[in-house]
Protein backbone atom coordinates (compact mmCIF):
# COMPACT_ATOMS: atom_id res chain seq x y z
CA UNK A 1 0.00 0.00 0.00
CA UNK A 2 2.85 2.13 -0.07
CA UNK A 3 3.10 5.54 -2.01
CA UNK A 4 6.40 6.70 -3.52
CA UNK A 5 6.40 9.80 -5.40
CA UNK A 6 9.69 10.39 -7.66
CA UNK A 7 10.81 13.84 -9.06
CA UNK A 8 13.64 14.14 -11.65
CA UNK A 9 14.74 16.56 -13.98
CA UNK A 10 13.16 16.09 -17.69
CA UNK A 11 16.58 14.78 -19.65
CA UNK A 12 14.77 12.38 -21.86
CA UNK A 13 14.85 9.24 -19.33
CA UNK A 14 13.45 6.05 -21.55
CA UNK A 15 10.61 4.06 -21.08
CA UNK A 16 12.48 1.36 -19.98
CA UNK A 17 14.46 3.48 -17.24
CA UNK A 18 10.98 4.35 -15.39
CA UNK A 19 10.40 1.28 -15.80
CA UNK A 20 12.93 -0.79 -13.62
CA UNK A 21 12.40 2.48 -11.32
CA UNK A 22 8.81 1.40 -10.52
CA UNK A 23 10.05 -2.31 -10.37
CA UNK A 24 13.27 -1.58 -8.48
CA UNK A 25 11.45 0.85 -5.62
CA UNK A 26 8.83 -1.96 -5.67
CA UNK A 27 10.69 -4.85 -4.81
CA UNK A 28 13.34 -2.63 -1.95
CA UNK A 29 9.41 -1.85 -0.24
CA UNK A 30 8.75 -5.62 -0.30
CA UNK A 31 12.39 -6.88 0.79
CA UNK A 32 12.83 -3.80 3.72
CA UNK A 33 9.05 -4.12 4.70
CA UNK A 34 7.37 -6.24 3.67
CA UNK A 35 4.85 -4.66 1.73
CA UNK A 36 2.39 -5.85 -1.08
CA UNK A 37 3.66 -4.85 -4.51
CA UNK A 38 0.47 -5.34 -5.83
CA UNK A 39 -0.69 -2.61 -3.94
CA UNK A 40 2.38 -0.60 -4.22
CA UNK A 41 1.68 3.06 -6.14
CA UNK A 42 4.70 4.75 -8.28
CA UNK A 43 4.82 8.11 -9.92
CA UNK A 44 7.08 9.71 -11.58
CA UNK A 45 7.42 13.99 -12.04
CA UNK A 46 9.98 15.23 -14.88
CA UNK A 47 10.45 18.30 -14.25
CA UNK A 48 11.90 21.38 -16.23
CA UNK A 49 15.36 22.33 -15.83
CA UNK A 50 14.03 25.22 -15.51
CA UNK A 51 11.69 24.72 -12.73
CA UNK A 52 14.16 22.79 -10.80
CA UNK A 53 16.45 24.94 -8.60
CA UNK A 54 19.53 24.27 -6.52
CA UNK A 55 22.04 25.68 -4.81
CA UNK A 56 19.53 29.32 -5.35
CA UNK A 57 19.99 28.77 -9.21
CA UNK A 58 18.30 26.81 -11.84
CA UNK A 59 19.13 23.71 -12.84
CA UNK A 60 18.90 25.23 -17.07
CA UNK A 61 21.49 28.05 -15.21
CA UNK A 62 24.29 25.57 -13.81
CA UNK A 63 23.72 23.23 -16.47
CA UNK A 64 24.70 25.97 -19.45
CA UNK A 65 27.56 27.50 -16.81
CA UNK A 66 28.85 23.83 -16.59
CA UNK A 67 28.52 22.46 -13.36
CA UNK B 1 -9.27 26.07 3.59
CA UNK B 2 -7.94 22.76 3.16
CA UNK B 3 -5.69 22.23 -0.05
CA UNK B 4 -6.77 18.71 -1.88
CA UNK B 5 -4.28 16.86 -4.64
CA UNK B 6 -6.06 14.25 -6.58
CA UNK B 7 -2.96 12.54 -8.81
CA UNK B 8 -4.96 10.25 -12.04
CA UNK B 9 -3.30 9.12 -15.21
CA UNK B 10 -3.71 10.86 -17.82
CA UNK B 11 -6.74 9.57 -20.39
CA UNK B 12 -8.58 11.95 -21.15
CA UNK B 13 -10.69 13.47 -18.65
CA UNK B 14 -12.60 16.28 -20.26
CA UNK B 15 -12.91 20.01 -18.93
CA UNK B 16 -16.43 19.00 -17.36
CA UNK B 17 -14.93 15.78 -15.87
CA UNK B 18 -12.46 17.55 -13.77
CA UNK B 19 -14.96 20.59 -12.94
CA UNK B 20 -17.19 17.52 -11.36
CA UNK B 21 -13.92 16.55 -9.12
CA UNK B 22 -13.01 19.89 -8.29
CA UNK B 23 -16.71 21.09 -7.41
CA UNK B 24 -17.40 17.75 -5.35
CA UNK B 25 -14.15 17.43 -3.59
CA UNK B 26 -14.78 21.06 -2.34
CA UNK B 27 -18.24 19.86 -1.12
CA UNK B 28 -17.27 16.69 0.66
CA UNK B 29 -14.86 18.91 2.87
CA UNK B 30 -17.20 21.51 3.34
CA UNK B 31 -20.49 18.58 4.68
CA UNK B 32 -17.94 15.99 6.18
CA UNK B 33 -16.06 19.10 8.49
CA UNK B 34 -17.51 22.20 7.69
CA UNK B 35 -14.61 24.01 5.64
CA UNK B 36 -15.24 27.21 3.96
CA UNK B 37 -15.05 26.18 0.03
CA UNK B 38 -14.32 29.72 -0.53
CA UNK B 39 -11.08 29.04 0.33
CA UNK B 40 -10.74 24.72 -0.10
CA UNK B 41 -7.73 24.48 -3.33
CA UNK B 42 -7.61 21.49 -5.22
CA UNK B 43 -5.40 20.46 -7.52
CA UNK B 44 -5.67 17.49 -9.87
CA UNK B 45 -2.63 16.71 -11.81
CA UNK B 46 -2.31 14.33 -14.56
CA UNK B 47 0.26 11.44 -15.07
CA UNK B 48 1.20 9.62 -18.21
CA UNK B 49 0.71 6.13 -17.69
CA UNK B 50 4.72 5.73 -18.57
CA UNK B 51 4.94 7.70 -15.08
CA UNK B 52 2.42 5.46 -13.06
CA UNK B 53 2.93 2.48 -11.54
CA UNK B 54 1.48 -0.28 -9.28
CA UNK B 55 1.93 -3.58 -8.84
CA UNK B 56 5.85 -3.39 -10.00
CA UNK B 57 4.70 -2.36 -13.65
CA UNK B 58 3.89 0.70 -15.35
CA UNK B 59 0.20 1.30 -16.23
CA UNK B 60 1.33 1.53 -19.88
CA UNK B 61 3.15 -2.20 -19.41
CA UNK B 62 -0.62 -3.47 -18.05
CA UNK B 63 -2.86 -2.20 -20.27
CA UNK B 64 -0.50 -3.17 -23.32
CA UNK B 65 -1.13 -7.23 -21.16
CA UNK B 66 -4.72 -6.23 -20.91
CA UNK B 67 -4.87 -6.17 -17.35
CA UNK C 1 -6.03 3.63 -9.43
CA UNK C 2 -5.98 7.20 -8.33
CA UNK C 3 -3.85 8.91 -5.30
CA UNK C 4 -5.95 11.75 -3.64
CA UNK C 5 -3.69 13.59 -0.71
CA UNK C 6 -6.07 16.15 1.52
CA UNK C 7 -4.61 18.06 3.59
CA UNK C 8 -6.59 20.05 6.66
CA UNK C 9 -5.16 22.25 9.68
CA UNK C 10 -5.34 19.32 12.31
CA UNK C 11 -8.18 20.50 14.53
CA UNK C 12 -9.79 17.25 16.02
CA UNK C 13 -10.99 15.55 13.19
CA UNK C 14 -12.69 12.47 14.47
CA UNK C 15 -12.29 8.88 13.15
CA UNK C 16 -15.96 9.02 11.54
CA UNK C 17 -15.00 11.94 9.70
CA UNK C 18 -11.72 10.95 8.02
CA UNK C 19 -13.94 7.72 6.93
CA UNK C 20 -16.22 9.94 5.51
CA UNK C 21 -13.66 12.07 3.67
CA UNK C 22 -12.48 8.82 2.38
CA UNK C 23 -15.53 7.16 1.76
CA UNK C 24 -16.86 9.98 -0.03
CA UNK C 25 -13.64 10.93 -2.30
CA UNK C 26 -13.47 7.31 -3.32
CA UNK C 27 -16.78 7.31 -4.70
CA UNK C 28 -16.32 10.64 -6.53
CA UNK C 29 -13.89 9.45 -8.54
CA UNK C 30 -15.85 6.35 -9.25
CA UNK C 31 -18.84 8.36 -10.16
CA UNK C 32 -16.95 10.63 -12.24
CA UNK C 33 -14.03 8.80 -13.99
CA UNK C 34 -15.34 5.26 -13.78
CA UNK C 35 -12.23 4.79 -11.19
CA UNK C 36 -12.06 1.43 -9.71
CA UNK C 37 -12.35 2.07 -5.89
CA UNK C 38 -10.39 -0.97 -4.59
CA UNK C 39 -7.31 0.57 -5.94
CA UNK C 40 -8.21 4.36 -5.07
CA UNK C 41 -5.70 5.97 -1.96
CA UNK C 42 -6.41 8.31 0.20
CA UNK C 43 -4.00 9.56 2.68
CA UNK C 44 -5.00 12.81 4.77
CA UNK C 45 -2.45 15.02 6.59
CA UNK C 46 -3.36 16.45 9.47
CA UNK C 47 -1.15 20.02 9.94
CA UNK C 48 -0.47 22.20 12.94
CA UNK C 49 -2.02 25.33 12.66
CA UNK C 50 1.03 27.02 13.37
CA UNK C 51 1.98 25.40 10.18
CA UNK C 52 -0.21 26.42 7.88
CA UNK C 53 -0.22 29.96 6.59
CA UNK C 54 -2.78 32.10 4.37
CA UNK C 55 -2.55 35.93 3.91
CA UNK C 56 0.93 35.54 4.83
CA UNK C 57 -0.40 34.96 8.25
CA UNK C 58 -0.14 31.54 10.20
CA UNK C 59 -3.43 30.00 11.08
CA UNK C 60 -2.55 30.21 14.93
CA UNK C 61 -2.35 33.65 14.10
CA UNK C 62 -5.33 34.41 12.56
CA UNK C 63 -7.48 32.46 15.04
CA UNK C 64 -5.92 34.35 17.83
CA UNK C 65 -7.10 37.84 15.93
CA UNK C 66 -10.32 36.31 15.51
CA UNK C 67 -10.10 35.92 12.25
CA UNK D 1 18.45 20.61 2.61
CA UNK D 2 15.14 22.11 2.76
CA UNK D 3 12.70 21.17 -0.17
CA UNK D 4 10.49 23.54 -1.15
CA UNK D 5 7.50 23.05 -3.98
CA UNK D 6 6.08 25.75 -5.48
CA UNK D 7 2.21 25.52 -7.18
CA UNK D 8 1.50 28.23 -9.47
CA UNK D 9 -1.46 28.01 -12.39
CA UNK D 10 0.28 28.06 -16.01
CA UNK D 11 -0.09 31.31 -16.80
CA UNK D 12 3.15 32.51 -18.79
CA UNK D 13 6.26 32.87 -16.13
CA UNK D 14 8.95 33.27 -17.33
CA UNK D 15 12.84 31.94 -16.69
CA UNK D 16 13.31 35.28 -15.13
CA UNK D 17 10.83 34.88 -12.67
CA UNK D 18 11.06 31.53 -11.95
CA UNK D 19 14.85 32.10 -11.62
CA UNK D 20 14.02 34.67 -9.00
CA UNK D 21 11.30 32.38 -6.99
CA UNK D 22 14.54 29.90 -6.50
CA UNK D 23 16.80 32.31 -5.12
CA UNK D 24 14.26 34.09 -3.38
CA UNK D 25 12.94 31.28 -1.60
CA UNK D 26 16.49 29.53 -0.92
CA UNK D 27 17.50 33.29 0.32
CA UNK D 28 14.76 32.89 2.80
CA UNK D 29 15.77 30.08 4.24
CA UNK D 30 19.41 31.02 4.90
CA UNK D 31 18.25 34.12 6.34
CA UNK D 32 15.11 32.50 8.89
CA UNK D 33 16.82 29.12 9.81
CA UNK D 34 20.80 29.46 8.51
CA UNK D 35 19.82 26.59 6.06
CA UNK D 36 22.89 25.90 3.70
CA UNK D 37 21.80 27.32 0.17
CA UNK D 38 24.33 24.90 -1.65
CA UNK D 39 21.27 21.82 -1.00
CA UNK D 40 18.26 23.60 -0.89
CA UNK D 41 15.83 22.27 -3.25
CA UNK D 42 13.20 23.97 -5.20
CA UNK D 43 10.57 22.25 -7.54
CA UNK D 44 7.87 24.81 -9.33
CA UNK D 45 5.07 23.40 -11.13
CA UNK D 46 2.83 25.05 -13.11
CA UNK D 47 -0.51 23.51 -13.29
CA UNK D 48 -3.34 24.27 -16.24
CA UNK D 49 -6.18 26.34 -14.84
CA UNK D 50 -8.40 23.58 -16.02
CA UNK D 51 -6.78 21.58 -13.08
CA UNK D 52 -6.58 23.83 -10.31
CA UNK D 53 -9.82 24.57 -8.63
CA UNK D 54 -10.76 26.57 -5.90
CA UNK D 55 -13.98 27.90 -4.35
CA UNK D 56 -15.48 24.59 -6.00
CA UNK D 57 -14.87 26.21 -9.74
CA UNK D 58 -11.60 25.65 -11.77
CA UNK D 59 -9.59 29.03 -12.31
CA UNK D 60 -10.78 28.28 -15.94
CA UNK D 61 -14.34 29.09 -15.29
CA UNK D 62 -13.42 32.02 -12.87
CA UNK D 63 -11.24 33.85 -14.93
CA UNK D 64 -14.00 33.16 -18.12
CA UNK D 65 -16.83 35.03 -15.69
CA UNK D 66 -14.20 37.57 -14.67
CA UNK D 67 -13.51 36.60 -11.19
CA UNK E 1 19.51 15.95 -7.63
CA UNK E 2 16.21 13.70 -7.29
CA UNK E 3 13.68 13.42 -4.78
CA UNK E 4 11.55 10.76 -3.38
CA UNK E 5 8.83 10.74 -1.26
CA UNK E 6 8.22 7.53 0.43
CA UNK E 7 4.70 7.31 2.27
CA UNK E 8 4.34 4.13 4.27
CA UNK E 9 1.48 3.67 7.19
CA UNK E 10 2.98 3.83 11.15
CA UNK E 11 3.40 0.93 11.70
CA UNK E 12 6.49 0.90 13.50
CA UNK E 13 9.35 1.28 10.93
CA UNK E 14 12.38 1.02 12.74
CA UNK E 15 15.72 3.03 12.19
CA UNK E 16 17.39 0.52 10.52
CA UNK E 17 14.52 -0.12 7.76
CA UNK E 18 13.78 3.62 7.13
CA UNK E 19 18.27 3.53 6.61
CA UNK E 20 17.47 0.35 3.97
CA UNK E 21 15.15 2.58 2.18
CA UNK E 22 16.99 5.90 1.84
CA UNK E 23 20.55 3.94 0.96
CA UNK E 24 18.41 1.62 -1.09
CA UNK E 25 16.59 4.50 -3.17
CA UNK E 26 19.23 6.36 -3.40
CA UNK E 27 21.26 3.31 -5.23
CA UNK E 28 18.60 2.44 -7.59
CA UNK E 29 18.71 6.20 -9.03
CA UNK E 30 22.78 6.27 -9.64
CA UNK E 31 21.83 2.62 -11.14
CA UNK E 32 19.30 3.28 -13.12
CA UNK E 33 19.92 7.07 -14.36
CA UNK E 34 23.43 7.80 -13.40
CA UNK E 35 22.06 10.39 -10.75
CA UNK E 36 24.52 11.93 -7.93
CA UNK E 37 23.97 10.36 -4.70
CA UNK E 38 25.08 13.19 -2.89
CA UNK E 39 22.71 15.15 -4.00
CA UNK E 40 19.34 12.41 -3.92
CA UNK E 41 17.07 13.69 -1.24
CA UNK E 42 14.41 11.04 0.46
CA UNK E 43 11.96 11.93 2.83
CA UNK E 44 9.70 8.68 4.37
CA UNK E 45 6.34 10.13 5.68
CA UNK E 46 4.89 7.88 8.54
CA UNK E 47 0.97 8.18 8.21
CA UNK E 48 -1.54 7.11 10.79
CA UNK E 49 -3.74 3.75 9.72
CA UNK E 50 -6.84 6.16 10.57
CA UNK E 51 -5.52 8.89 7.82
CA UNK E 52 -4.75 6.39 5.01
CA UNK E 53 -7.59 4.66 2.71
CA UNK E 54 -7.69 1.94 0.41
CA UNK E 55 -11.21 0.73 -1.09
CA UNK E 56 -12.87 3.48 0.42
CA UNK E 57 -11.97 2.69 3.98
CA UNK E 58 -9.01 2.99 6.24
CA UNK E 59 -6.51 1.00 6.90
CA UNK E 60 -7.95 1.16 10.63
CA UNK E 61 -11.08 -0.37 10.05
CA UNK E 62 -9.77 -3.28 7.57
CA UNK E 63 -7.32 -4.50 9.97
CA UNK E 64 -9.82 -4.76 12.54
CA UNK E 65 -12.54 -6.59 9.95
CA UNK E 66 -8.89 -8.89 9.28
CA UNK E 67 -8.59 -7.94 5.62
CA UNK F 1 -3.79 31.39 -4.93
CA UNK F 2 -0.44 29.93 -5.42
CA UNK F 3 0.25 26.78 -2.65
CA UNK F 4 4.15 26.34 -1.40
CA UNK F 5 4.86 23.37 0.90
CA UNK F 6 8.24 23.80 2.80
CA UNK F 7 9.79 20.49 4.22
CA UNK F 8 12.39 20.97 6.48
CA UNK F 9 13.80 18.58 9.13
CA UNK F 10 11.85 18.66 12.66
CA UNK F 11 15.08 20.48 14.72
CA UNK F 12 13.08 22.88 17.10
CA UNK F 13 12.05 25.76 14.78
CA UNK F 14 10.18 28.22 16.73
CA UNK F 15 6.83 29.62 15.66
CA UNK F 16 8.41 33.16 15.13
CA UNK F 17 10.36 31.27 12.31
CA UNK F 18 7.87 29.63 10.89
CA UNK F 19 5.46 32.82 10.45
CA UNK F 20 8.66 34.55 8.97
CA UNK F 21 9.06 31.78 6.00
CA UNK F 22 5.38 31.75 5.90
CA UNK F 23 5.19 35.80 5.47
CA UNK F 24 8.24 35.83 3.07
CA UNK F 25 7.24 33.03 0.64
CA UNK F 26 3.88 35.15 0.68
CA UNK F 27 5.72 38.64 0.06
CA UNK F 28 8.06 36.97 -2.69
CA UNK F 29 4.54 35.31 -4.88
CA UNK F 30 3.90 38.89 -4.53
CA UNK F 31 6.88 40.77 -5.67
CA UNK F 32 7.86 38.45 -8.68
CA UNK F 33 4.28 37.22 -10.06
CA UNK F 34 1.90 39.46 -8.54
CA UNK F 35 0.27 36.75 -6.75
CA UNK F 36 -2.30 37.81 -3.79
CA UNK F 37 -1.56 36.99 -0.52
CA UNK F 38 -5.05 36.26 0.33
CA UNK F 39 -5.18 33.25 -0.90
CA UNK F 40 -1.86 32.58 -1.12
CA UNK F 41 -1.14 28.82 1.14
CA UNK F 42 2.03 28.07 2.90
CA UNK F 43 2.28 24.39 4.16
CA UNK F 44 5.69 23.60 6.60
CA UNK F 45 6.38 20.29 7.19
CA UNK F 46 8.87 19.07 9.91
CA UNK F 47 10.45 15.93 9.30
CA UNK F 48 12.43 13.62 12.04
CA UNK F 49 15.85 13.15 11.32
CA UNK F 50 15.43 9.12 10.58
CA UNK F 51 13.14 9.90 8.13
CA UNK F 52 15.09 12.54 5.35
CA UNK F 53 18.32 10.92 3.83
CA UNK F 54 20.74 12.65 1.31
CA UNK F 55 23.78 10.93 0.12
CA UNK F 56 22.51 7.77 0.75
CA UNK F 57 22.61 8.53 4.28
CA UNK F 58 19.71 9.75 7.36
CA UNK F 59 19.97 12.73 8.85
CA UNK F 60 20.34 11.55 11.70
CA UNK F 61 23.39 9.47 10.76
CA UNK F 62 25.46 11.67 9.54
CA UNK F 63 24.77 14.02 12.18
CA UNK F 64 26.19 11.65 14.75
CA UNK F 65 29.61 11.52 12.35
CA UNK F 66 29.96 15.12 12.14
CA UNK F 67 28.82 16.23 8.90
Amino acid sequence: MPYVNIKITREGASGEQKAALIAGVTRLLQDVLGKNPATTVVVIDEVDTDNWGIGGESVTVRRARGS
